[in-house]
């Protein structure tokens, strides 16, 4: 099922707030549209997020042809439609140093993201037992990417290897990306799976012997401090108190190499619409926290498992080269 | 507001459902009646339940006059309600214990209880800065025990004594208390107050300098361990996390003397439907989850602040006479 595709002259999504229930397809045919599929999360996740925004820039240069000052400010306002996720301006700056190839950089960056899916799904494997129980946060899977998935690429991977995991689910309030689109993808790929509430999560831990917990990443930071969805962090502190391995899974594209520490990360604040039921209850909704590095077991990336210290294995991460750049 | 009541034929509730939309009063006219208020939550928080069962049982007598088993069997129904609460089966067997006086029975454990809360938060105040940030899980004010409140009652005597407290409230998931009521009676208490979902707890103890976290507890057994609402758990890991001091605040009668541990108190599995968006999604929906006395900081009671050694503390506080009786 993709969740982004480019067709001549509209960038094509699947409307996730729509999951489960529906199926809905639709085309987005001006800049307006493509930020506003951002922001309002018909299109969600940071990979492809990137995917989008990139097919929206090729887009844009479609539309401003001739006319770069126009074709730039449309894509700094795609560029800008969320602020946290660093893959959406990784992404679009690809796209606009690529003049007159716009389209052909951001289908690149697509294969890239499914080839880079892949290889994280394959080194996750030996990390977990061959059976057991896991437990994942938020949507991390074909949606969410464009290709295999992160964490739940994972999952995916070691299924497919025979291994029998058995995937509980994270709700993920408030807009239960959890209970509405990895249950949807996990029985879509055949993994046993039970839903949770987010707060569930720790009694989950201390009485159905979780093995391994696996969740994806929006920016992670040179010491390893990760912003994911909002809940991350306790989920994150529930398994060190239980003596659980936590790995985030993400592809380089997701580590801002030019930020020393998770203070760094703008965290999001988003409608409080999202969660009140009284119309003016005061609300504080972040769409994001950071979990500090010393809570993460390892990094599942294109390039292997990174161990601690972060300090050292992320810049390492950096001076590799792009599996992209290595394939073209 | 009262949330029970006696009306000389009749049970009234208020229903805890349909707040904060509406304000609904009802009547619990049978056995049935009370027994079906119980298990759908129309009444919930474990005083109240207790207050209720106490005024069902004294309908039941009046209901089966003359007929003493039948009256019992009502009886053992209505105790049978919910399985996780001790204060229902407690209260329930207090009137069972009045012949002949089940209504004055039912009116003064409604009566102790109103007096239990404002000794608990009167023992609360000094636990609370002058000024600061709290947090709370779930639903424990007047909505939930009939009289001041526990948890809530605590942050209320702490703001009626002076002190500036900010309260976020935990949404509560599933079935939303925290939004829907505690929400509500704060607002109505007026103190000023915030709502988070409950995955944004952690967050909020690492970013909004959370100088305290009381919650309520549906059973307390020998050592210290403590059911309470799911998320309780993850909410105390999370505090000792952070070094904040949580507090259970709670009557002696949700005490169960006769337990050593949490291991034997039973989880309630409420249904899947409460959770999952997909009908056939299959979930785990644990009512309650059980915090463990080591990350308890204190125990704030009728009785004053039990501190650690559990153990000990808790047995000390068996052996103490209820203030009922110490009024009678």
């Amino acid at each position: 099922m993709d969740s982004v595709w480019y067709d001549g002259d509209a960038v094509g999504y699947l409307d996730q707030r729509a999951l489960p229930r529906e199926v809905v397809r639709k085309r987005a045919r001006s800049v307006d549209d493509v930020v506003d599929a951002i922001a309002t999360l018909a299109v969600r996740g940071a990979p492809a997020i990137g995917i989008f925004g990139a097919y929206g820039v090729a887009l844009a240069a479609q539309l401003h042809a001739g006319d770069r000052p126009a074709f730039e400010a449309a894509a700094q306002r795609i560029r800008g439609a969320r602020p946290t996720a660093v893959n959406l301006a990784w992404a679009v700056d690809r796209v606009l140093q690529s003049p007159g190839a716009e389209r052909e950089e951001a289908q690149r960056i697509h294969e890239e993201q499914r080839d880079v899916d892949r290889r994280i799904g394959e080194a996750a494997i030996e990390l977990f037992p061959a059976i057991g129980n896991v437990l994942t946060h938020c949507n991390t899977g074909p949606i969410a990417t464009g290709g295999d998935g992160t964490a739940l690429g994972c999952f995916v991977a070691a299924h497919r290897a025979g291994k029998k995991l058995h995937v509980f689910v994270d709700e993920t309030r408030p807009l239960l990306q959890g209970a509405r689109l990895t249950m949807f993808e996990l029985r879509e790929a055949g993994l046993p799976c039970t839903l949770i509430v987010d707060s569930a999560a720790a009694i989950t831990m201390q009485r159905k012997d979780v093995r391994a917990i696996v969740v994806g990443a929006d920016r992670i930071a040179r010491n390893g401090d990760t912003a994911n969805k909002i809940g991350t962090y306790g989920v994150a502190i529930a398994a060190a108190h239980h003596g659980i391995p936590f790995y985030i899974a993400a592809p380089r594209s997701t580590f801002d190499f030019a930020i020393e520490s998770g203070d760094a990360i703008p965290i999001e604040e988003r409608n409080a619409d999202e969660v009140r039921i009284a119309a003016d209850d005061p609300v504080y909704n972040p769409a994001f926290d950071v979990t500090p590095g010393r809570l993460i077991t390892g990094f599942i990336t294109e390039y292997g498992v990174l161990a601690p210290p972060y300090a050292d294995a992320v810049p390492d991460l950096e001076h590799r080269p792009c599996l992209a750049a290595l394939s073209r």
